[in-house]
């Protein structure tokens, strides 16, 4: 089945020469069109930019166009391609971009690894673009590079791995909590994995106000007694409520009512299922295979079963989100992302799910109205 | 009239938003062709290319997709305008790549303006892309970027400014020569102007076979005995077959065959015409105006004029040459752009003239089979 789609997948790759093209919106048709378009009407078009430059917004593709910059190192979870390997699938978020949320998009696989090149180039090739979506670029620099070019562009830059995943992760788990009884406040949540997507989950768990958060590492939990601990780790151990000391996965879980994987295929066990709280929420977002299969979860207590994929109830889909979020930042002109804006949508898609119930906790991102309801929110 | 236009022109953009989008080419309307697009079935497409490179040519939009890479410090006539101000003009450029000769174009207008963070950029950027299209950036460093990014990238590199101009005004020239009766052997060409289009148009004609030239800038003829001549300068110098000494333009016209302007507007009177040879040949081509009037060209004598204009007979246009060109350098997968492949383009374009006539020495870029006969020119 799976070798199927490979398979299928390839033929139309090779069919079509990729996916994405660029058009011209004005036909080129006749000497007049093209002294508009082109010379010598477009000479004026620049002196009025190069008067003032917010004009670029209005007068160029600017305006609605995002750069999808990846430098290949994180690859879905194929790990460290590089850049040609990437283009596919940079690619195809282009294309969602302008399929979903009607937003222009082009893929800008970068040769380089170095993070500071990275932040060099972007900056560089950034006067094209309305706004940055980082993809794929591994973790720890991912958010040295976003934190870098947040402060230092004017337009909005989101790596979609980090707060496309958050956000919805979040969005799913407000309505997950309503439906088990909790609170925010009451409820205890281990997140496993703390690359780029668990990273962002903690801190939007955190500004959220659900702050009994356990996180472990392939090193089992986060304790204040580690060396070995990074910055971004640091920060989520000062944000997490609970007093935590050395220990497993399995340890962090007992009595806990969530647990949130981003890590890998096989990481959570029936057997730690059943020590967990009552009828607990289990999201398994590695992919393509999750940390536990929603059948051995549901066997093993699980109250309500989330993963990654698109064959199973519940998944969890950064696609509910890029496409909205840029097209609302674009449309208001919001010069910057923020951790109130991926809240407020998350909220927005919890609430749109019409009777919540455990097989149904998000929008699909086919669902229609979604994008446009992400834009609005973005835009307030 | 010119007015009308400029005011037409920035309707017409901001009723647009600019004149390129992307789309993509296969519908993304269910679950199943998002499967196939983008994950999972992505992810094999990936690991294809990770393991043999070549296929990102096939795989991906890289096969038909070029760089429109600008730093904005020689926009059109405008000058140094900035990489905003140079946007809607590198939009048209890829707007009319796709509309003439159906290759994909995206515009990359960089902050920079330092030929070596140029030259890293290019290259860093250069995985998404089967080719770069240099486009006004400023003389003398646009020798040496080319010259670099041809020397240290895999796929093929065309400072537009230089190549289309040179290759079109070969064109035209042989044509001209052609019905005047001389042969390359014979023609004595005066070069004003030794920008972008000014070098490469010495460098083709020296190659072509045609060396009696002189070039003149504004300290007039270039000799061996100036002491402020740049690298390129030198090897105009040194590629004519003409002994020169100090003087000025009027000087180097007295008893030619030819001018070539890429200069300004007002560069040539109708005095300089009279001291020509007989029934001289004029290419006056500053935009938008030339270096003298056509009508003022024919009343001193000149047997054929060209200008870069759509408005009068005989444009020299570079959209002649850069889509067909690029268009046949991708089907083919030539590595590098030289110069026998401009020579071949420009004999090919001329050939295609059925009569030639001094009001018709060029064909036009709406002309059917024009794309088609640079590209089929260049893949051989």
């Amino acid at each position: 089945m799976q070798s199927d789609i490979y398979t299928a997948s390839v033929e139309l790759h090779a069919k079509h020469g990729g996916k994405l093209e660029t058009k011209s919106k004005i036909p080129l048709t006749t000497k007049e069109a093209l002294s508009l378009a082109y010379t010598p009407g477009v000479a004026e078009v620049s002196r009025r930019i190069a008067t003032d430059p917010s004009l670029a917004r209005s007068l160029t593709l600017k305006g609605n166009t995002i750069a999808v910059v990846t430098d290949g190192s994180a690859i879905l979870g194929l790990g460290d391609l590089g850049p040609l390997a990437a283009l596919p699938v940079m690619e195809g978020k282009a294309a969602i971009f302008k399929e979903f949320g009607g937003v222009d998009a082009f893929p800008i696989c970068l040769t380089t690894q170095d993070p500071e090149e990275i932040i060099a180039i972007v900056k560089n090739i950034a006067p094209t673009f309305g706004g940055i979506n980082l993809e794929d670029i591994s973790a720890p620099k991912c958010f040295m590079i976003e934190e870098r070019l947040r402060a230092e562009l004017p337009i909005p830059v989101m790596h979609d791995d980090q707060w496309g995943a958050a956000t919805v992760t979040l969005s799913a788990l407000i309505n997950a909590l309503s439906l088990r009884g909790l609170t925010k406040e009451e409820a205890r949540v281990v997140v496993n994995g703390v690359g780029a997507a668990g990273v962002a989950i903690g801190r939007l768990l955190h500004v959220y106000g659900i702050v009994n958060t356990i996180f472990c590492d392939s090193k089992g939990i986060i304790h204040a007694g580690r060396s070995d601990l990074t910055k971004e780790k640091k920060e989520l151990l000062d944000g997490s409520a609970l007093l935590l000391s050395e220990g497993s996965l399995a340890d962090a879980l007992a009595g806990a009512h969530v647990f949130i994987g981003v890590s890998k295929a096989g990481a959570l066990t029936q057997a730690m299922v059943r020590t967990m709280a009552l009828h607990p929420i289990i999201f398994g977002l590695a992919n393509p295979t999750p940390e536990i299969m929603p059948d051995e979860a549901k066997a093993a207590g699980a109250f309500i079963v989330a993963t990654g994929r698109s064959d199973f109830p519940n998944q969890i889909n950064n696609s509910l989100v890029f496409p909205g979020a840029f097209q609302g930042m674009l449309r208001a002109g919001i010069p910057q992302f923020s951790n109130a804006v991926f809240i407020r949508i998350a909220e927005a898609l919890a609430r749109s799910v019409n009777t919540p119930s455990p097989e149904k906790i998000l929008p699909s991102m086919f669902d229609e109205g979604v994008v446009a309801l992400v834009s609005e929110t973005v835009q307030g």
